[in-house]
């Protein structure tokens, strides 16, 4: 839901031409590498090393277990976010697929303009029209129901130029990053501007992020009670906003104590990553910069999606960890 | 938070006069019960016949491990709840502390009756007055200051009739019914209508529940930077009361699924035990039934404070379990 100006330009943008990159996966192997898709170099070292720093018993580094929180945005860190964040692309499909339930939305923007697929049109009206789009497609219905939406989409839909499933669009180095931190005593948190109940429906099949670990905007519920059986109404009112300085709030919210490794991607991941590296104590701070035209997508200080700019600033000032995609990441995404 | 206009009667009611139960403490034998401080009888029978039948692999009500989630009420059914709300306690306690950096309180209610030890007149303002003494005491600060003040108070301040530290007030059959659980592969989660900032401050080290596993009511938070260092501050302003109602979706926002085991203890834990138990599935609810007027306090229909009225008719309807404190716990609190 932390869909802004910035999205909507992206989005009708015409759709980056993805070029298909048939890479190779390897078989499997037997090996010590827990991170096999992470090339080596400065940035793997980084991360082996604050691993070892921080479950070395008696060292300077050490972070007993429970306090061993880590947090991770999703939209173009754990999964792409190109050419549009995946959720906005959900939305205008459930459009497309209510539409005949919807005959008033023939006349009325931004779904006529939608249903006649003219999204520049459509989202003219800017966050208002997308506040229209995302009430009309993700309220006025159960949890319950919505996540069987969402479902049903997550399973089927493909991406409009890489034409894979949307949970084939993950990382497969934060895959890894992901097991290695929980192999090594760390509980693993997304914490994403997207819909919390959106995230939910995908995040423990796909990335072994258990709901209750999941961090997100939303919208307000209602507690109701449906032919004898209790139910969750998603009401048309926005809730909480886990975006830029919502980050922090949602962790202290969620998760109650203060990360001390986090991952993003984008400006709006900065004040995350303050939260958790600039007190004393040990701590792992670290964007995804994405730098790979050619296997995803590269874009950063300019972007209308996934703006890194005062990020990298302050990343370079503060000495956090820069990924660099085209040359740290061996593998991008999984094997279909 | 959820101090309502329930509580204000219980709380200028003159305190009841608690019989210390001396008790006798049992020494450690090693045993196969797992909840040895309940006695044996219908409530502990449904229990242990509930946790066999969902980890019985291939059995029908077998429950896989992520979702045996269970939800549990704080006040009155983990520790007691009298003579008034253990935060109403601390406020009370935190008004005079912070009396001699406010000397505006000696002439401005409700902070002038409660410095003159008159909590009936200073509460006489209804729900506005404990509005008032909560944003003086609850907010204006950092969460870590917060935090700190909390534990200062949580382990030194005692229970006023029965001379205990308030973590020493808590329930010793819950406490291994909470373990039990847990080893039996639930997760164990708190959800009730305290503040959420408040009880994390304890859950781990009292109940052995991380903070990222309690669920409660709570005030606005806002991200800042103090001289350089990132903060929350607690905003006087209330963000959602987890009570009644609140409790569904505080499990929604929080957990992401349905409990599948639900405790509390009062008509405020009613529609948390209608979702967890009307849904079809395999699922065990109980009500703590407050009837020991000896070794702790006595009462339900028509209390001021946990009041267990509805409650106790919707158990009976539909065939909830209701655990009679004078007949089912050998032991009340842990020992000192």
């Amino acid at each position: 839901m932390a869909m802004t100006m910035r999205s909507i330009t992206a989005v009708v943008r015409p759709f980056v031409v993805g070029v298909v990159f048939a890479f190779a996966i390897l078989p499997a192997v037997a090996t010590d590498d827990p991170l096999p898709s992470w090339n080596a170099g400065a940035t793997k070292q980084a991360i082996v090393d604050f691993v070892m720093r921080v479950t070395t018993e008696g060292g300077p580094d050490f972070v007993a277990v429970p306090e061993r929180v880590a947090v991770f945005d999703n939209d173009g860190t754990l999964w792409a976010e190109q050419p549009a964040y995946f959720q906005l692309l959900f939305a205008l499909d459930r459009v497309k697929a209510l539409a005949p339930e919807h005959p008033e939305w023939q006349t009325q923007e931004p779904f006529a303009s939608l249903l006649k697929g003219d999204v520049k049109a459509a989202l003219a009206g800017g966050e208002h029209a997308i506040g229209e789009i995302i009430a009309a497609t993700h309220t006025g219905m159960t949890t319950d129901a919505f996540a069987a939406v969402v479902h049903d989409w997550i399973t089927t839909a493909k991406h409009p130029t890489k034409d894979r499933l949307f949970t084939q669009m993950t990382y497969q180095p934060m895959h890894e990053l992901l097991a290695y931190l929980r192999q090594n005593g760390f509980k693993t948190f997304i914490v994403s501007g997207g819909g919390i109940d959106f995230m939910r429906v995908f995040s423990e099949g796909t990335y072994a992020v258990p709901p209750e670990q999941v961090v997100g905007s939303s919208g307000k519920l209602k507690f109701e009670t449906e032919d004898g059986q209790p139910v969750l109404i998603k009401e048309p009112a926005l809730d909480f906003i886990d975006d830029g300085p919502g980050k922090p709030v949602g962790i202290q919210m969620h998760i109650g104590r203060k990360p001390i490794a986090a991952f993003g991607n984008s400006d709006g991941d900065l004040q995350m990553l303050q939260y958790t590296c600039i007190p004393s104590g040990t701590h792992f701070c670290m964007f995804v910069h994405h730098t790979d035209a050619v296997r995803e997508w590269a874009y950063d200080r300019d972007s209308h999606i996934g703006k890194l700019d005062k990020g990298l600033d302050e990343a370079a000032a503060r000495g956090w960890t820069v990924m660099d995609m085209k040359t740290d990441w061996g593998t991008i995404f999984p094997p279909e």
